[in-house]
């Protein structure tokens, strides 16, 4: 059974219901860098559910090769406060460097807000653009990416990215990876000088840390989702100064961070 | 608009309708490795649909830092045949190996089964285990798993793996990661000595290539999921002589691999 009360949390949310706001609460997922150190050595860092995190590290050095019978583990430490998780095998050297995958993506140093990015020495920059737009526009753009995603009505096994003007899709891609639909977006923009600090992306998949560092990255001000927000792509956006606005159905979503680009339709 | 020709292909599938079994076809989402050369090193391996790798390369690079703007791009050249990416920066040298982020995955020889696994030296054993199930139960493992998903209940930001017999569910767990979700199964199941070989794994996403490795490294023979699955995984579940379910739904669902394992109710 899941610990929801380590796995989620309540935060504050701003629901649009048939042409009507109001303020309430949600339940979002938890999601947190947790570091792994084999043998002494720092070897991945993973963004996962902040439970069972024994469980987690042996089955990830399991898939990994480097525990294959309950002999190869001489210890597991877990220290919940620093998310660390130290393992110690029977082999104590590291494996070929050519074989080891690092799943890190981000982390936050302890108890601030400032962050950093183990996977990129990019600096993100908070958005500024201060676009607004309705409920009925973003309805409306959901709606046209939908019907355009050929390759998800075809197969159901891809994830649709979308960059938009308030009004039209600019830019549009589908792929088997959710992350890379964004990556193509930003690749289409750089490679064809295409302003992304202006629109909005509109999207498929869920919001997680790694999704919304890329929006950031890319200066969009504005993520709009089918599916769920995790809290730390939440406190990212707000730390950001981005809007996410998810669970995107018929008539209605909810917005979870900077509201204030989300006007009234007229 | 996407590229159908290249990004899904036809397959042969066992479709199961309220009661019914049938043969048929499905367009299946592909899914193929991509090495990305940066500055004549190699960078990241991508698993990706197979078109627009020019976008693909430069928004992954942007989003890892390496590229900033228009004149950091020195020369970019696609292989389609190879599927490798060259890219050429004006800095010529890589970036710090600390934020080096490698997306190795899996990587297929070139026109041949034999498979090589860059993140893992574990090789894996093909399934032998013929276990059998009856839709039936299927649906009912489905139903239970469904009915017992908290932290998807709650936030709708997490996915769910299942170890089960054909009866009931021996070892669960979610995570706002579906790769975790089904670590842990493989965790739990290392540290508490319970066999993986005679059960199914029941699963809420998509099965990529990469779960459906990680399935195989478990010696799993079964996995059923409520998503698609991917081209490369139905291929790899051929050559590892593990069933594929996918795409369950109330009453019906597809087999897209070992179909035998799949027998009729009684």
């Amino acid at each position: 059974m899941s610990d929801l009360k380590a796995t989620s949390t309540r935060m504050p949310v701003i629901r649009y219901r048939n042409g009507v706001f109001s303020t309430g609460e949600d339940l979002v997922i938890r999601e947190v860098p947790v570091t792994l150190l084999l043998n002494n050595h720092e070897f991945a860092t993973m963004v996962c559910s902040p439970c069972d995190l024994k469980e987690m590290a042996v089955g990830f050095l399991y898939s990994e090769g480097i525990l294959q019978n309950p002999v190869d583990l001489k210890s597991i430490t877990v220290d919940e406060g620093s998310r660390t998780i130290k393992v110690e095998t029977t082999a104590d050297s590291l494996p070929d460097e050519r074989f080891v995958k690092r799943l890190v993506t981000t982390s936050c140093t302890q108890g601030g807000p400032s962050l950093y990015f183990f996977n990129s020495a990019r600096k993100v920059v908070p958005v500024s653009n201060n676009i607004k737009i309705t409920p009925r526009e973003i309805l409306f753009l959901c709606d046209e990416v939908d019907k355009n995603s050929p390759l998800f009505r075809a197969t159901g096994g891809s994830h649709s990215a979308a960059l938009c003007t308030r009004s039209k899709v600019v830019v549009f891609f589908e792929d088997v990876g959710r992350h890379n639909a964004v990556d193509r977006i930003c690749g289409r923009c750089f490679l064809e000088n295409i302003t992304m600090s202006d629109k909005v992306l509109i999207f498929s998949g869920r919001v997680s840390s790694e999704i919304l560092i890329k929006v950031a990255k890319m200066g969009i001000p504005l993520i709009a989702a089918r599916s769920a927000p995790t809290e730390l792509a939440v406190s990212l956006a707000k730390e950001f100064g981005i809007t996410i606005v998810a669970f995107i159905r018929e008539n209605r979503f909810n917005i979870y961070s900077n509201e204030s680009r989300v006007v009234k339709d007229n």
